[in-house]
């Protein structure tokens, strides 16, 4: 079901800081930056792969994704408060999101997410819930097809 | 220098029913069993990949590391009493981790290892420090070349 792991979710105070930090120490490059009011959140996420390698394995590329709450009322402002920055979730790229949902659903996991949603690069997303999954806020990422435009 | 996500490390408290979840809710594969003294943890590997298809991209596989503390004062058994099971490091690909070290040494991020030193499948790797990485435990990996037997 799962093809790759598409991001980790890492949450910050500062973007911008956060992403010279990663940029400099890491040679990482920003592959977009969005504002997605859905989830509260200014973001970027970080291409990981070496300079002038291929950037991505058969099923796509790895990102890292940054993110700065938009204020402190949001999923990801509360998640400072209460932990502090650090890794915040994981996603993993699927073929279908519809089709994993369901197939995972059945499993017994409770999903935050009944239907998908957008997310970033033109994804399709929807969250699985940390309580049914060991404490990791778990995404499932369709990634937006070439030929979607 | 960073070639890809080579694993994410989850902390949890009973590696068995862990496995069994992430087998059974995401049909992912044991790639190894290990117990690292050094490290403190009894741990598996799982392949992140759609069964049948490619399991690596050019810099090779991605892991989820499920980690269970060998006793309650290991790194792994803190990190649970403070914060609970849930996502506890990234661990990134890189070609050589002695370089890579010195590179992000340079750049004033203090390293947890000044050496590398043995990981998962017979990887060679070396950790940084969280605090001067937005709250993210980083490890550095060097994957097993097939040539080293």
């Amino acid at each position: 079901m799962l093809t790759r792991i598409d991001h980790v979710g890492i949450a910050c105070r500062d973007l911008e800081s956060a992403v010279e930090k990663y940029c400099s120490v890491f040679g990482l490059t920003v592959a977009s930056r969005e504002v997605i009011e859905e989830q509260g959140v200014r973001e970027a996420m970080l291409l990981v792969a070496t300079a002038g390698a291929p950037a991505a394995g058969p099923g796509g590329a790895s990102y890292i994704q940054l993110m700065e709450p938009l204020s402190a009322d949001t999923p990801v402002g509360r998640f400072l408060a209460r932990r502090g920055e650090g890794i915040h979730h994981i996603g993993y790229a699927v073929d279908n999101v519809r089709s994993a949902l369901a197939e995972v659903g059945e499993s017994g996991v409770r999903l935050i997410d009944q239907r998908p949603r957008h997310g970033s690069l033109g994804a399709s997303i929807a969250f699985l819930h940390p309580a049914d999954l060991g404490g990791v806020l778990t995404e499932l990422v369709e990634p937006k097809r070439p030929q979607d435009g």
